[in-house]
């Protein structure tokens, strides 16, 4: 028998970047949240202390904030790409890096109905995020969106499950559906308009939140998926985690009360969790794209 | 020397309500939470465990439900009055009530271009807010917002401060300020059009913090406050709760590198805090209104 | 009508302060969020921007840490008076400070038994507090606790409270009581033994907590509080905040099962909250003692 | 091209369940979080809405409470096995399952000296955890613990690492070295002693964390976990993730002050992050035991 080292990494998390685009009057802001890790030959430290392989996540921070000035920013898959690239091909024993990123949305506050050059209000709690993998020459993006909100207040049921001993809920045919998104879709390639992917691809979840008539929510996260797979062909694969948000109907009658569907109580715990991949057969490989995701 | 029973309530809090009216296609959504409490003759229960003026603390998330029923919800304020009022008029012992609402915003979900008919994605995490006193038949309103993020990348300045032994910080002339606004404002009266004055109270107080070129963020606050009372006569007093949201330039000289005011660190704590009221001196008494509050 | 400046105050909130005691092999740490705010004559930068009087938030922070090295920290109500006096004394025109201490408690990791001289775990989340008032020459000390959380499985009834047309809640003579304590009691004068006073008065909260056979929350606040004023001359007064943690007994009855109270659903929201005073008649005035702190 | 639904699951997360051992006078609490998951032929409720073999998360929930007066609870992982087996037997498309297991803990509130029968004290943030997948007739099990917080004010060097253009990091021979230890094992077969096998891997971890002289992280985390294999062989393998807490000396030298390693600043973000495995290579193979769980 002998013990030994298995799988590992390293690096700085949540490096906290703004940058502000001053080259005219009207100001535009970046503002994400950095996490770099490496692989590599790291048995050295591991076993006895010696750091002469490991870039110090100090290090590993300073870079993100001067690359951030070395050249615009961009999108965030580019980013991403730049830094992953830069510590795999600077660092001899560094074979592999994971960058993640996640962009927080800013709007321009409105002055007289026009918005302004430099001042802003901060947009909803979602993230725009991306996982870069970079192992070697080669290169893996994931991109997504987290904590994105919605909820219909009809158009779902739930209704046909099996009855076991344990089973009281009640079927209904008119409910309250709804979730935080977190979607991640793997692309193919990275030669990809990341913007107008992003913009589709979250249009496309919207939509057909919005107009599906659920009878699951795993019906709504498989349409979910395949519209936007169906329309966006640089899309390999996507990933869907749906938490039920569920909305309770409050009983009022014994306070002589109707409840046709107008008041409900909002649940913190427990809540479903609903999660699935939809893709497409002729997708190329995912190699290590999904590397440390959050699997399903 | 006698140990005595001194100030006190009780009441349930963060009851989570979502109400859907659906008088027609087109459906409306209010999502609240709501936290009563109660006051009054309290001392057997403190005393001797005597329930009997001890109003339940779920009878009271009950009758939130109930009244969400018995008519519209409307704005938050009237809702907590009519909550309040019950509290107080209904039951002998109890003499004043204190109901705090929060909403959270929704917006409707874009399908081809228009606002969906019951489809809603979450909007910021900004919370609209009333904290409404009742003390028998009187009644005070402090309504307010929290959480609203702005962000001013130029124009805002410091510099000028005293420099005693401990002082490092350098004066600048040019620097990011942002901060978390928490406002609460008194109103006169309980006759107010309640969603316009809060759309305008927001709005002027977003329109000063966009335009004003600051030297202080005690300046912001003030100009912020002044805006409010200067354009809204229903408002007597309001008091703005600041955390200065350090952005911190990153240095960048051991790279080689100049940073303009281009690339910053966002920190997280420890943060500034600027507090301040500002209010019309021919304003009626504040009363209870502030009671239970946070103070400054 | 004239617009004017109200109260106000700043500083510098959540300084994440460290100390190592390393004058013997036997390491002391300390672990304090330390937050300062300042009062006075602050109309300048307010109404023009001129910081001529604002000691900046900055400096506030490198006081925290310059006196942390000039002498020993202490007890957290020591080091908090000298940060406050140290402010009111030194700057003509600031008048009053607020120092808010939170002490983060560590234990020693146990090595063959004996505790280690250098390793430390962090022990629970409950936090020693101390909120220190200056003015002048004046100063006020508020001690306290916050996240004790603590739980009884039997000794507690619910029973005898009024029925309106919204009561459900059945009546119980066996369920459990759980709470998380946030207290703080104002002490009469600063000569006070600060570390002996706050075991003392935890330990009288605690065991109250487990031996009164309680029927309602507000009786147990009660006697908590009794309890302290009983055992500690030094406390003048003690204010308790008790959001009663639902823990709710499951309806198994569906399974054919029974549920002699032991199966539980704990509750996350809405829940309970019972706050109250406890207090000596003979007490010295609070003056300032409790200004800025959440009042009921 | 055609699209198609890949890997999912669906199950009822975050069930909040309280047990309470009344057989005598000395009551024994369990307090649990638990999530459960299902995975199977669900093609049918993605593709179409048909819920014909989705067991409710409803009934899951349901299921938990039942079999918590079912038999006792006892040890999570046992408690959790019979969970996930049951649903992978009584329901003929579910063919995996995976049950999460959060215990937290409580200690007893002493009065006069003694533990107190029935009234508790929440002990640390501290989590023990399992996480256990059934696959058919096969079952994994993979236990551990979250949010031991440990720091070391001295016996932690840092140097030796490599310098490129973005290094400015200074090396140290003496820091505090602080982490919030995420660990997770894998166990050889179901046969196994949990509670003493979990005492015996936490203490092991801990002993050796405070007794290394560390070099890095990485070597804490080796050294931790190599500890934990030659002593406990039903372990296979175990994966910590180490998150550096750095806690920064202040400058203390504007103010003609040293700063022998004696006041430091605890910041909060970004901050370092190690992660790794250690394993025996004669270790059974892991199957599906990690699936679901983070990886890196």
């Amino acid at each position: 028998m002998a013990i030994t080292l298995g799988p590992n990494q390293y690096g700085k998390a949540e490096v906290r970047l703004v940058t502000v685009n001053r080259t005219g009057p009207v100001h535009e802001i970046k503002d994400l949240t950095v996490s770099t890790s490496l692989r590599g030959d790291l048995a050295a430290t591991h076993l006895t202390g010696d750091n002469a392989g490991v870039l110090a996540t100090d290090t590993q921070k300073n870079t993100v904030y001067a690359f951030a000035k070395e050249s615009p920013v961009g999108e965030i898959e580019d980013f991403a790409l730049r830094l992953g690239r830069h510590f795999v091909r600077e660092h001899g024993n560094i074979t592999g890096a994971r960058v993640l990123v996640d962009e927080h949305a800013w709007d321009r506050i409105a002055v007289d109905g026009k918005p302004h050059e430099h001042s802003f209000s901060r947009a909803s709690d979602e993230k725009r995020s991306t996982a870069v993998t970079v192992d070697g020459e080669r290169a893996w993006v994931v991109s997504g969106l987290r904590d994105l909100v919605v909820l219909k207040s009809t158009g779902s049921e739930f209704h046909g499950f099996p009855h076991d001993k344990y089973t009281t809920l009640a079927e209904t045919d008119d409910r309250i559906l709804a979730t935080a998104v977190t979607a991640r879709w793997r692309y193919q390639g990275t030669d990809v308009d990341w913007s107008k992917s992003f913009t589709e691809v979250r249009r496309l979840m919207l939509e057909k939140f919005a107009t599906l008539h659920s009878y699951s929510l795993q019906q709504t996260l498989y349409a979910m998926g395949e519209a936007v797979l169906r329309e966006r062909p640089e899309v390999a694969e996507i990933r869907l985690s749906l938490p039920n948000r569920h909305h309770f109907l409050v009983d009022l009658t014994p306070f002589g009360l109707s409840n046709d569907n107008e008041v409900f109580y909002a649940a913190d715990r427990p809540y479903g969790l609903i999660e699935g991949t939809v893709l497409r057969d002729d997708a190329e490989e995912a190699g290590l794209a999904w590397h440390t995701l959050p699997t399903f």
